[in-house]
C-alpha cells in the first residue's frame, strides 16, 4: 500500500486495503497480481501441501491480493462474488500417501477453507482438485505417470464441470 | 537454516530442515521459537481469521518452526507426536457475524486443518477454540463483554478437558 492511511487512529487492515484499492493506492506488486487474476479465465494453484494447507507464501498471496472491492464486497460474496466467470483448480503434492489420507483423514476436509472459503467466496468456480500423493516416495516411473496424467488432464480441462462447492461435496 | 545443504542436487525443504534440526543448524530465530514451544504447557494462538484460516505470517510460523524431528517424526504423529503433554488453543476474531457462520458455514469445518492437521498431528491436545465474532461491527459495550469473557475463561482454562480431536467433533 502506498500513501497515507485512511484511518491512522485505529488501524484496520481490511479497511485500509479496501480504501487503497478504491483510491488506486495499492502496492504495485498487488496491482500486477490483480491484473493477472482479472485477465485469467482459470487460476491454477500449484503447491506442496504444508500442514494440511497452502504454504504460507501462497496464503500470503491470497491475503494480500484478494482485497475487498476487487474480489468481493459487502453482500457480493459466494455466487455473487466479484470474480465470477472464472475457474480455479488446486493442484498439489502431498508428503503422505493416498492410503494415509483415506484411512484417517479425508483429503476433502482440508480443501474446504481453500476452495470454499476463498475461491467460492469470491465467486470463482472450482474444478476437481489435482492431487499427486507422495511423489518423493514413489518410483521414477510412477512420477512420470503422474506428470503424464496431469498433461492429459490439462488437455480436456475446459470440458470439465465445476464441483458443487457446498458442504455436501466436502463432508458427505 | 545455516550451513551447507544436506543434498544440494535435489532440494527438499522437509529433508533439509529435518537434517538441519538434527545437526543443530536451524536458524537462530527458529531455535528460539522451538525453545518457547518446548517450555510451554499451553500454546495460545491469537489471530484475526483471514480467509477461513490463519494469516500467512502465522502459517509461516507453523511451516518453519514445527520441523520434523522436533514436532513429529516417522510414525510419531497424532497421539504419538513429539509435542505430547502440551495443550493448544486457537483464539481468533472474525469479520463475519456468528449468524453468517452458522447459516452457511459451520465454523468447526475450518478448524480441521489447524487443530487436527497441525496440533493434533504433533501430539498437542486441543482445547475448545475461543471465537470473538465481528468485534469491529459490535458496540463498545459488547467488545468489553468479549474481553471480560476471555479473562474469565483464562482463569479456569487449566480445568478444561481437551476436545476429542476426531472427525466427529468437526463434521457431525
Amino acid at each position: 500500500m502506498a500513501g497515507h492511511l485512511h484511518n491512522s487512529e485505529a488501524f484496520n487492515y481490511g479497511v485500509e486495503t479496501w480504501e487503497a484499492y478504491k483510491r488506486g493506492c495499492l502496492s504495485k506488486d498487488l496491482v500486477e497480481e490483480q491484473k493477472k487474476v482479472q485477465e485469467a479465465d482459470l487460476l491454477i494453484f500449484q503447491f506442496p501441501l504444508f500442514w494440511f494447507n497452502m504454504p504460507a507464501i501462497l496464503k500470503g498471496w491470497m491475503d494480500r491480493v484478494l482485497v475487498r472491492g476487487f474480489a468481493y464486497d459487502l453482500s457480493k460474496v459466494y455466487d455473487g462474488g466479484l470474480l465470477q466467470d472464472k475457474l480455479s483448480l488446486f493442484s498439489f503434492t502431498t508428503g503422505g500417501s493416498k492410503e494415509k489420507y483415506s484411512i484417517r483423514d479425508d483429503i476433502r476436509y482440508l480443501l474446504w477453507p481453500m476452495q470454499h472459503g476463498i475461491m467460492h467466496f469470491c465467486g470463482v468456480k472450482v474444478l476437481e482438485p489435482h492431487i499427486c500423493y507422495a511423489p518423493e516416495n514413489v518410483s521414477e516411473e510412477k512420477r512420470k505417470e503422474m506428470l503424464a496424467a496431469w498433461t492429459q488432464r490439462l488437455k480436456t480441462l475446459w470440458k470439465e464441470e465445476p464441483i458443487n462447492c457446498s458442504p455436501e461435496w466436502y463432508f458427505k
